[in-house]
């Protein structure tokens, strides 16, 4: 069967938490997270962020952003974000029902990035009347983006503190979170509160996970209630359990770190390959697990018709096609090449 | 290790639907609900329900009961429920959060039930100032009820038709309507949609499974747009197959009525064994898989230093204790025994 | 034409007050309350009750309701209430939308006020399963009630005391408030924050004004972003002088408490009136403007028959009928001995 | 006094209305708008637009704005509008709130009006991820817009001709919607439903009135439970006369035409004088009420120094400022001189 870079979420999970995933429901335990695997998690967690934190596990990553931003902006609040960000284009509304009507502001920037001159730009003047207008309540930043870039240290902080000076809390929407860990090699702290993060939605799911996120606190204080906001958003399970133990196997071991490793490693292998297809544009830089690249659109309808999975994103200049494709921590170089050898193959 | 009654939800899943998970976990299948054990959870369900229906996998019953009622009431209807139901009591505002506003209005009944009469009696005069007023729009039934007792068929048909007469819709938190499937010998349809009820939260994870609802919708036609409240509320999941395979395996080979009469025997042996010690008095029918009873409150203090595992439910007079005993498929007999016995003589 | 008791809002609005609209209508002035009535009324306010305090202008009671109560609570609190209050009973789930669903609790008590020992008993188990259970956040009074009963200073703060106890803000709905006030002739102060109420509804509307009530936070730090809340709820008005003209007028020369009085003084002549009818029986005390009374079914239609304006308000044993009577600060002694002679002659 | 021509809000309201909301505050009349000026307003909108509709008055054009689109759109759906329209820029979240999560988004096109192609542009993939995304809902289109420049007849029914492809129900926000009108000489109905739109916020505030909206719909069959709306945003006044009694003396004697040819014909004669003021630039073409203006700096903070009412409305290059003028039906001839003569005065 041909390769499936469709997305990060179609994969298996990875064996370590298939294991624990069978363990914790094998076995017998109190239930809403009062469970040894959940606070395992969480002790992990406060280790490998060097920081107290509050953890509270969802299984999706639109329920960890929504409730997060809900957190942090009042109703008539403006959440600033990228364009092409999750929260934006793939939630369905779900930041503004879980805020009760809060208004998200695309600012753009190349890549998918948040532009910092054009953020700091927009707030001088984004109250002109008062009352009238919605308050800038948060910034969200997605690490790695849509795009398959990455923030840097110093580009978080840059905007942070932007965000600081106009009283905005800062939250991080990290569903590939590891894999722009790994690309950059810096610290979680690093990466997170130390730039500036207030709270980071730390994805595991498309990291080898199978349905497990965590809406991390920096600062606990800022957590009252959000155990409130997780049940009545129907987001506490009784057995928590079972999200508990995907975190946990996730985060022993490092494997949450080897699986992005292995997914970046995949998609530069990609990337190096169709740099070689004469064809083919690289259309953003690949620092994560993730290749958009456009070609003959005859040529993405025969790697269609070859079987690969991916998904079409957008017409470009001479009938070329944009296409994205996403690997992920079970890829093969076997996969890579395959796919590699027949754009090329199309592409001539 | 005492045994823990204190809720069918600290127990282990069922051997096959552990299976199921991580077989599931270990493919590879395109996300959202577009797997083969979502589509043939939903076949089973057709099936077994002997209609067509539209069905909506979610991983938590308040999930499901809150998305369902939100599908049947406008943000200013109001719902009909039980005061002692698990909408009421147990959400902490699911219900009104994703309806945009909805008002739960309690109607007593003894054993957790709605009283028909009751019902009856309150919805001639809901609206006597019109628009000031909010709109019935749909009773909600818990099956079997948070004390363990079972709405016949016909008495859902009553209410149902009461109901229907005012233009409301019905809803069925079915979080142990397979204990009640069980109890009452009937089949899935009669106890659903031929008796009136729209729409239906079945809940497995009460019943052998790690995280698995699925709302279902008799009349497909009023499930338009569900997807996009589910999605919006963050509970559609990319690796759905995750639910799908729980609901399949545990809706095979009958499993779930086997599971269900396993936790029903128990709470009936636990019932028998109770009363035939003098002190205890028990405080419903034991109709499914749940007991309340009531001991001089030392007994009560004494099992827990025992180690047994149950909820505290309300004092009652000279100085008793009403406690609540839950069963699950995985109760043994030798654990009832235990209890019972340790009761008899705490309470001797 | 007969006398229309049908409710307070039937009537004129007092010259003065009309007068004061003419004026601030023809003006030319800032928009959005920057303007001199709306300053005048506050700081009358502010004198009158003898403390600083936040202000903010609406044309309905209904949003003044519900806007506070929702700076009172999160979405996931609990409002006490009576079941009979404006509140549960008139306001089409206003309080459910504006706080974003939070909950209204009826605590009952006769004679539409809430029993102080009922209260009290329902607040420690509120939560007995923590964040599965609503926040119990705030209590509201209606004073004078739906009943037309008054609660004494000291009945508030006992019923105040109480809620502190437990966290919750205090609420008083004070549409009536006037009637009150003169009917137990204490001071403005006394009857509000001195006895423990956070934020009032103080209601001009049915006191001899057009559309205009103010509520007022008797600690302004609460009232952070009340503006925001009273904005996106669409109730800043442009020319809001026309609202801030009728509290200046209302409360200029103690006008307002001049109208209650004389609403006053007519519901008790009715009630009076009413006594002496073998006949007719009055349901509540007579505190304020409002009269409750049973008189056999055939006086009742007559006495709609004569034109007279009244609300049915339920049925009583023995085909008896039960209407309510308003009285407004225009009702004059010739309509009130009308009515009470029409009352006997058809009770004959 | 130097005029003030900061918003057609500061003005004084026409002497009939005046003069009308004095007869009605005088007068003893049923609530909640079954009162004969109401009848009578309502009556008359049935007339001028030639057509069955239903009439819903408010006090607010964003309480009418945001209801009206909650109305519209599911809080799923997506709004779209321009980016510098009053729903998006000066309503704080009303229409958030209202529709319970509806996002609004933007739409460019010079003057303030949507661009068509861009409009037909952005529809067709709106939705690619399905359910992931938002569902296009409704085309709300400002008329006059923000910038005083008006949208042709042809113009409004092309993009509803689109909006209508695509399942979109279209709102106007009909603020200024006389000036639109009498601008244009062209009927009420070829200006709204015969073009396509469905519900239209015909706004009398600005135009002579004191407080007073009216929501219109077209089909009356929308307007099902738009009384519930409305009362449960607290917009449903109990002494609803004093709006309807506004509305009748607007529509009255061609008084609404008459006070938008008054205001346009002021702004007129302002954009003519400062056309020859050679240091005066004009930003939008002048087809209302409302002039934007581009000075230096200097001249700006000269006219403010006089007293002149305006506001600044940003930047221009070489130190210039651009402020907005807008006229009323009060406006003079010799109040427009007279900043003219000023703002030559001040840039020479």
């Amino acid at each position: 069967m041909a390769a499936n870079f469709a997305s990060d979420n179609v994969g298996a999970a990875a064996p370590a938490i298939v294991a624990a995933i069978g363990e914790a429901a094998a076995a017998t335990a109190m239930p809403y997270g009062a469970d040894p695997w959940t606070e395992r998690a969480a002790a992990r967690l406060r280790d490998i962020f060097e920081t107290d934190l509050a953890v509270f596990p969802v299984v999706t990553g639109t329920a960890a952003n929504a409730l997060a931003l809900a957190a942090l902006t009042p109703p008539w609040g403006a959440v600033y974000c990228h364009p092409r960000s999750h929260v934006m284009e793939d939630e369905c509304g779900a930041p503004e029902f879980y805020s009760g009507g809060a208004r998200l502001v695309g600012v753009g920037g190349d890549h998918a990035k948040i532009d910092a001159a054009a953020f700091a730009a927009a707030l001088p003047d984004a109250r002109p009347h008062g009352v009238h207008n919605m308050r800038p309540a948060a910034l969200t930043l997605t690490q790695a983006t849509e795009a398959g870039t990455v923030y840097s240290v110093d580009a978080i902080a840059e905007l942070a503190a932007i965000a600081r000076r106009f009283g905005m809390a800062v939250h991080m929407d990290g569903a590939r979170f590891t894999n722009a860990l790994v690309g950059l090699n810096v610290s979680p702290a690093d990466l997170s509160w130390r730039a500036g993060v207030d709270v980071l939605s730390l994805g595991a799911t498309k990291n080898g996970a199978l349905a497990a996120e965590a809406v991390i606190f920096f600062d606990p204080a800022r957590a009252a209630e959000f155990a409130e906001r997780r049940k009545r958003g129907g987001h506490l399970l009784s057995k928590a359990r079972f999200v508990g133990a995907q975190l946990d196997a996730w985060l022993a071991d490092d494997l949450w770190r080897a699986n992005a490793r292995a997914a970046n490693r995949a998609a530069g292998r990609l990337a190096a390959g169709l740099a070689d297809v004469p064809a083919a544009m690289l259309e953003h830089p690949v620092e994560a697990n993730i290749v958009f690249v456009s070609l003959p659109g005859a040529a993405v309808a025969a790697l269609e018709g070859d079987g690969f999975g991916f998904y079409r994103a957008g017409s470009a200049a001479g009938g070329r096609q944009v296409i994205r494709l996403v690997a992920s921590w079970a890829s093969t170089d076997a996969e890579v090449d395959a796919f590699v050898a027949a754009a090329a193959r199309h592409a001539a």
